[in-house]
């Protein structure tokens, strides 16, 4: 074995790495949707498989050099039989030997090597996780954009639906959203339709009808976007909350310990990102916040362990400095 | 001609009238549901002519008897095309001359003759109308579970079931809806999932998630049954706050008229009812208030006013009167 594998798939895209037993990265891979549960076990197998291949052909390395993998994905808890994806890889030349893990344990670990901390993930969807000894103690929310994901990308696209069609239609004060909203559609002001309304409103009903629900998160940067408008303003302080209950849910008191944050929503600097940081640190219980992009330094962590190599803060800084001249 | 025929089509249940031109009701009859949007053309073609065949039989006429009619249903004024029902009425005998107008227009016309005035429908969706001179002169929302229908008993339900989740999952405080929720879907507690949380939660987003959405309507009783719950009451207040809003986006200086209600959370008395009614009447534009079952007195008006029968105090008295005797 040359090197272990870890994959981070999501339902956007797939990240794979190559991984020496010193933290080295010998190759990286990327391709599109690898979630079975939202892309199909076909499609979701494929694109894991071209990423994999990717990352084996830029290390220079045979299908038989890499030995056991991880792959981190949502809903893995729900089910974790793997043998969907150990097909594809055998078919492709290499062991079969995966095991999957939780996307929000990867990212935990994209943040830190320490064993026991807490991660925070908004993207499309929102959840959070207590780690302790290395898995998953407790999680929240991530139930779904009909009834959680408190905070998420969906849930924030959702209220700036709700909000510009609410004041297109005569029952809330103007708002920017309403245009951002008309202008990202591509649909024209003007017009009226027959019960006296606007014909945008018509029009934009039937564009979002159009769209299954959780690609309202389409439509979150537009309340990033109107800075200083009441109703963008209100929407991403309550997202904040959201998230700051989401980690009160999971922080134990007596647990000091490293906040990893990662999803769209909180990953990159944001006024979400800065709130939800302050009231995570004014609870005492957090010793270091990161954000991170992605799972996949956190797949290949995960895998080394599993493989019996421990991951100390010299090989977990050799991971993320190799990954980093690779990506 | 001896009778004219007013249908009310809803998504679960169909009511269709006979009424002589002095608005004497001859017949009524009843069957399931007769929306071509929700439950598909054929099935509602089937079951709105079972109505009108009942409300025949009963009224001991003949289906030659019997001449121009209205159906009143959701959605006919995105599509105005009756031929789907005209055909259905024409196999049984009728004459077949019958015309689509809006659920909510018949049910203005269930609670006043008069031709101006307002009507607000919350029941799985919430809607407002402005009426001038007998027509729909401005609709307010009805835009749907995902966007819109405000303070309906969608909106209520899907906030009773996430304030009854984030409760069972550490987001939230306690609350009795978490409760009513599991005896209404019959989960018990006890027992923890893999990730830390009870087994009950797990139950409960797997019974949710397998529902339609608009289907969380059903948990709406639960909000008015938790009395003196905190997050029902949150939720009860900002429905009504909501439907306070769909009135002002109708109302019009000036237009002092009537307002009828109706739907399951406005036509009966309920804390939501009591608030709509007094925020209405604080506006100084309604001149009385009614709440109405079903629009099915409003398709018989709607009926007989397209016949050329001027529908008067008289008239319309005796159609409330001689329907209820029929029921």
């Amino acid at each position: 074995m040359t090197a272990v594998l870890g994959v981070d798939a999501g339902g956007t895209s797939t990240r794979a790495v190559l991984v020496d037993t010193d933290g080295r990265c010998l190759g990286y891979g990327r391709a599109g949707a690898g979630n079975p549960i939202s892309a199909g076990m076909e499609h979701a197998a494929s694109e894991i498989l071209s990423a994999v291949t990717a990352a084996i052909r830029i290390a220079g390395l045979a299908a038989t050099d890499v030995g056991p993998g991880i792959l981190a994905m949502a809903g893995s808890g729900v089910n974790p039989d793997a043998g969907w994806i150990r097909s594809a890889l055998v078919g492709a030349g290499l062991s079969g030997d995966v095991e999957l893990r939780s996307d929000l344990l990867a990212t935990f670990f994209s943040g830190t090597f320490e064993p026991d901390g807490y991660a925070l993930v908004a993207g499309t969807g929102a959840a959070g996780i207590r780690v302790r000894n290395g898995v998953v103690d407790l999680a929240a929310d991530g139930l779904g954009w009909l009834i959680g994901d408190v905070g998420s990308g969906y849930w924030i696209g959702a209220r700036v639906v709700r909000d510009a069609v609410a004041a297109l239609d005569g029952r809330a004060a103007p708002t920017a959203l309403t245009g951002l909203l008309l202008d990202a559609l591509g649909i024209e002001v003007g017009g009226k339709h027959a019960d006296g309304r606007p014909a945008a409103l018509l029009a934009v009903t039937d564009a979002v009808y159009r769209l299954r629900p959780v690609e309202l998160s389409r439509f979150a940067p537009l309340a990033f976007a109107a800075h200083g408008d009441d109703a963008a303003t209100r929407i991403l302080a309550e997202a904040a909350d959201a998230l700051a209950r989401l980690f009160g849910a999971v922080a134990m008191p007596g647990l000091v310990a490293p906040l990893v944050l990662g999803g769209s929503i909180l990953a990159q600097d944001s006024v979400v990102a800065t709130a939800v940081m302050t009231a995570a640190d004014a609870s005492g219980l957090v010793s270091q916040i990161r954000q991170v992009d992605d799972g996949v330094v956190g797949a290949a962590v995960l895998a080394l362990r599993s493989a019996g190599v421990p991951v100390d803060a010299a090989v977990f800084e050799r991971i993320t400095g190799s990954l980093a001249g690779l990506r």
